[in-house]
């Protein structure tokens, strides 16, 4: 039955990618995706796997765009990935999941990141994955939009979960080094299962709620990209978002412990690094107070914000 | 006398920034450096402390030039940070340190890299520091050129300095992640002092190497960017620095120690990343596989290679 589960879980990741990857290049409108297959046969301090990346670079709508499939399995649970639950250490795993990313070209439309994933050794099972958004260039109501789509992905399951999830989006896309988040949140989970406090869910409504939040992803992203991909801008903006690209980088290379473990564990560099934006500006100071002045409280102040409650009809 | 010898290490830290900064200034000819000064009380988490960023940015020969120098001081050594050195844990300490990076426009002038720092807690002390090259386009006598001024820096003090403090240099730089090392090497050393296995040195060693490392990294960097700094090139060669800069934010991110202990330890974040290279791409394949053969030697089966005695006169 446990192999089933995995399998089922397969093969929608696998029509996951496939759906993902033919909306948004039908968006883009002037460049494919390509895809790499992998396969990696074991191998000391590496993890056997295989999966499928799919890039496309230098898009009329996206600079570059990631959707990495993989589905990786060990013969012995690494301790310090078992240092949460301890029965798990030695045994065999099996760790799969799509990961989303992607960097428009135009400033006026947010980057974005999707992750769904699944793990089981044993009869242990989790999904973890979640969503969030990260502008450049602040506009409000997209904000909301985007949490309304987290909440509405969240709705049929139960009522603790986007507060929840929220939550932990907003702790775990703190950047503890610039005391800002990442972006502007989201939904974050990283072991649900049916004994999560408060909210355990069976195998079933986890896989369920798997594919809720990859579609309430996908169809509030792209309503976000078509009501700014239009917007005018000039050098400023494309400077400020070079420049605000450097967060990410730098958020992914020091905290994401999907991008850490993935290096770590031998994974392909080029593969895992597909979250990079494109192009990235440093610069000793930021080249612009006034979008600073715009975009930060969104980033800091604003982070714990209720927008769902606030924007009520 | 444990004071006298900091402040005298510190007064030279601050007498070698200002030269640095002098001389690149006037190799770069455009552009100045904007200096920071900077001063920090205690405070929960962080360390106290001053100093001085150094920034070139946007400059004729210098895209972006750092020089930093920092004297921070701790109540407390942290457990983490004593691990190696029990004898350390809980004790008041100061560390003091000057770093430069420097990421040139031309991709034919390499980028290079200085530290020098000094640690003292009670009467124990150490120095550590080192230089390295990161070329983008090759030529292999900048490399032995570099090679031999590390081994000149060394030979005034022990025989067995140059080939220990090489290793470690390759040994530091390597990035895992990608099988590659970060560039052609230098010198490395983290704990250099009396008890340091084979050359034990005294404090007043310790010190004149210090400034012996120092002066050669400087003498030695602007013969390569003198060099270099006029050979042509063309977009070709300016996509493949870029790229190839990526390397340089993953190593600093993901691996270099000061800087993760920096900016763990609550140090200022844009004075730590100045080390970050101003414009930085990243694509899922090289954009050039060529050059590629051309450089990729050098970082890989290279890497070990004698460039002193091969190049012997």
């Amino acid at each position: 039955m446990d192999q089933a589960r995995s399998e089922t879980v397969y093969h929608y990741l696998q029509s996951l990618q496939e759906h993902l990857c033919r909306d948004f290049e039908s968006e883009d409108g002037a460049r494919k995706f390509l895809k790499d297959h992998w396969q990696r046969p074991p191998e000391a301090g590496k993890l056997a796997g295989r999966g499928t990346t799919a890039a496309l670079e230098a898009g009329g709508v996206f600079e570059r765009a990631g959707v990495g499939l993989s589905d990786v399995t060990g013969a012995r649970m690494p301790a310090a990935a078992s240092a949460r639950n301890p029965q798990l250490a030695g045994r065999a795993f099996r760790a799969m999941g799509v990961s989303v990313v992607m960097h428009p070209l135009n400033p006026n439309v947010p980057s974005s990141h999707l992750n769904v994933r699944y793990f089981q050794a044993g009869d242990i099972w989790w999904f973890g994955g979640g969503f969030d958004l990260t502008p450049y260039l602040i506009f409000e109501e997209d904000v909301v939009h985007w949490h309304r789509a987290a909440a509405l992905a969240c709705e049929p399951f139960h009522k603790r979960l986007y507060p929840l999830l929220r939550a932990s989006c907003d702790e775990y896309f703190f950047m503890r080094h610039r005391g800002e988040a990442r972006g502007v949140g989201g939904l974050f989970y990283d072991d649900l299962n049916e004994a999560t406090s408060e909210i355990g869910m069976s195998w079933e409504l986890c896989f369920d709620f798997m594919q809720s939040v990859a579609s309430r992803y996908l169809e509030a992203y792209l309503a976000i990209v078509r009501r700014r991909r239009n917007t005018t801008y000039g050098e400023r903006e494309r400077q400020y978002q070079l420049y605000r690209r450097g967060r990410y980088v730098e958020f992914n290379l020091l905290q994401d412990r999907g991008t850490l473990f993935g290096l770590q564990s031998g994974g392909r560099a080029d593969a895992i690094l597909i979250s990079m934006p494109p192009a990235v500006h440093w610069s000793y100071r930021s080249p612009d107070k006034e979008l600073d002045a715009r975009l930060l409280p969104y980033l800091t102040t604003l982070r714990g914000q209720d927008w769902i409650s606030a924007n009520a009809a």
